[in-house]
């Protein structure tokens, strides 16, 4: 079985770089942390072309690519498709980038031009189109946790609307670079998952009045008085942050059926004992299976692929 | 005119020592960046005498301290007194650190150990000591600006509980190091605070269903798309942070009177604005002058000076 294209994740901080056969399936891969912010020093043509050379690809092998190279300061800019849109319009709307020796194209990611709620995505919006579920009739409500997750309205195909929560980026910041700092510890997302720290944090959170920045300090003051421990610390703080998150995504698309949650590894297993303890129902996509499959139709839809 | 005692406040970062003469009045004062993170290193007796040299204080001259200094990790630790507490009996708790030629004291800070709301505070409580209107009988609420923002409420002189919002390193955090600091320029507390941008930020704030961190990404959603400038961009990030702040602090602890605004600077000029968009009426009283009379009133309680 040959290769028929390479798929290319390629995001903020890392590089997913796949050879699929004519039926989509992975035949090789790498992963690497030659995101953007890496490749805009290197050059994304020499990054590229190299992680492609590892994996023995032929030189006129088409190349589909999602994510931030194609953001402004990425390798050319595919310039962002309006919502609503069409999940099938935007594959098929992926832009040549020209000077490579082979066919290349990058996936445009969707706007949210509404003077109360701009906002942006590169790369959800393949992951979404991978999605099966997501694709069928009716309406749907996607949340797709990560550094900016993001939650999203699919109606009939068509992206309706979508929100970013800055979740993950909360999380690194306030744990890295915060007073917090000195009373939150590390622990594995199995472990954080099932503290019952965790789930208190998450329905504090939830909670209407959520008031965020006031419990963030009381994990600092916590530690202090009530002995609340480096790991418990660390489970609070993750539990507050998703559970205000899925408080206000839920007030904000609200949700007839099940919420597609599209993750996979840590974040998958924080973000589906959150759901379990705010009450709502969660069908699961795997976010690698979804990009990969995304990337796949894409390629098949812009001709590039039989 | 001579001084009679040296009063410091000796915070996370910054150093202030004034030296007031018998009424309370500054006499002279030194401010610098040797607050406790530089002092655990170099020395806190060190960085004292040092201070109290330039100032050519009387080497028998008492001195009166509060704040981190007083933490666990500073000069000793001065250990907190748990709320309630009534204000003149924290004042007169400073307790002495031994191994000064002088008589040197530190005034403990302030803890709720409540187990839904644990929170701790160091130097605010000698700031709200100082401010007369909060010694009067009643009840009053006040609200100390800053990295970390309190809320107290003060009965009959007596502190009956309080809250932390992290709004000032939230702030700090979000500007320089997430990705938002793409966004966001540099703009004066003045030019900040009279934006349209940051009375719309605070009127999204202060709602009830704030959602804060989705909010956040759309400062970045807003320069891409809608081209929302940095310095309006500054505006409308402070003005969600605070608005927030305001938003929370006020349904849990009700005012029945103006909220006595205890700040300085730029901090002042931004929460005052704050305080007219959502309609509260708030006292002002000058922070550093609270901080002062507040370590004044704790020498003379002491018996430090006469």
């Amino acid at each position: 079985m040959s290769a028929v294209v390479a798929a290319v994740d390629w995001g903020t901080s890392r590089l997913r770089v796949w050879l699929l056969d004519e039926q989509g399936n992975s035949l090789a891969e790498r992963r690497s942390e030659e995101g953007m912010l890496f490749s805009a020093g290197a050059g994304f043509k020499t990054v590229l072309e190299r992680n492609l050379a590892e994996l023995s690809a032929a030189p006129n092998l088409p190349v589909i690519i999602c994510g931030m190279a194609g953001a402004r300061q990425g390798w050319i800019e595919a310039p962002y498709i309006e919502t609503p849109a069409y999940l099938d319009a935007v594959l098929g709307a992926a832009i040549p980038v020209p000077g490579n020796d082979r066919d290349v194209r990058i996936i445009p990611g969707l706007s949210q031009r509404k003077a109360d709620a701009p906002d942006v995505m590169r790369g959800e919006e393949t992951q979404l189109a991978g999605v099966d579920v997501l694709r069928r009739a009716g309406s749907h409500v996607a949340c797709l946790p990560g550094t900016h997750s993001k939650w999203v309205t699919i109606e009939d195909g068509r992206v309706s609307g979508f929100g970013t929560w800055m979740t993950g980026e909360l999380y690194s910041l306030l744990t890295q670079q915060s007073v917090l700092k000195h009373s939150v510890g590390e622990g594995s997302a199995g472990v954080l998952a099932a503290s019952p720290a965790f789930a208190s944090g998450v329905e504090a959170g939830l909670s209407d009045r959520a008031d965020l920045t006031s419990h963030l300090f009381g994990i600092r003051a916590g530690g202090l008085l009530l002995g609340l421990g480096p790991e418990d610390a660390a489970a609070r703080l993750s539990g507050l942050l998703i559970g205000a998150e899925i408080g206000a995504a839920e007030r904000r698309y609200p949700a007839t059926g099940p919420v597609v949650l599209v993750g996979s590894g840590l974040m998958y297993k924080l973000y589906e004992r959150a759901f379990e303890v705010a009450g709502i129902e969660a069908e699961r996509a795997d976010a690698e299976v979804a990009v990969r499959r995304g990337l796949f139709a894409a390629a098949k839809r812009c001709g590039m692929v039989g």
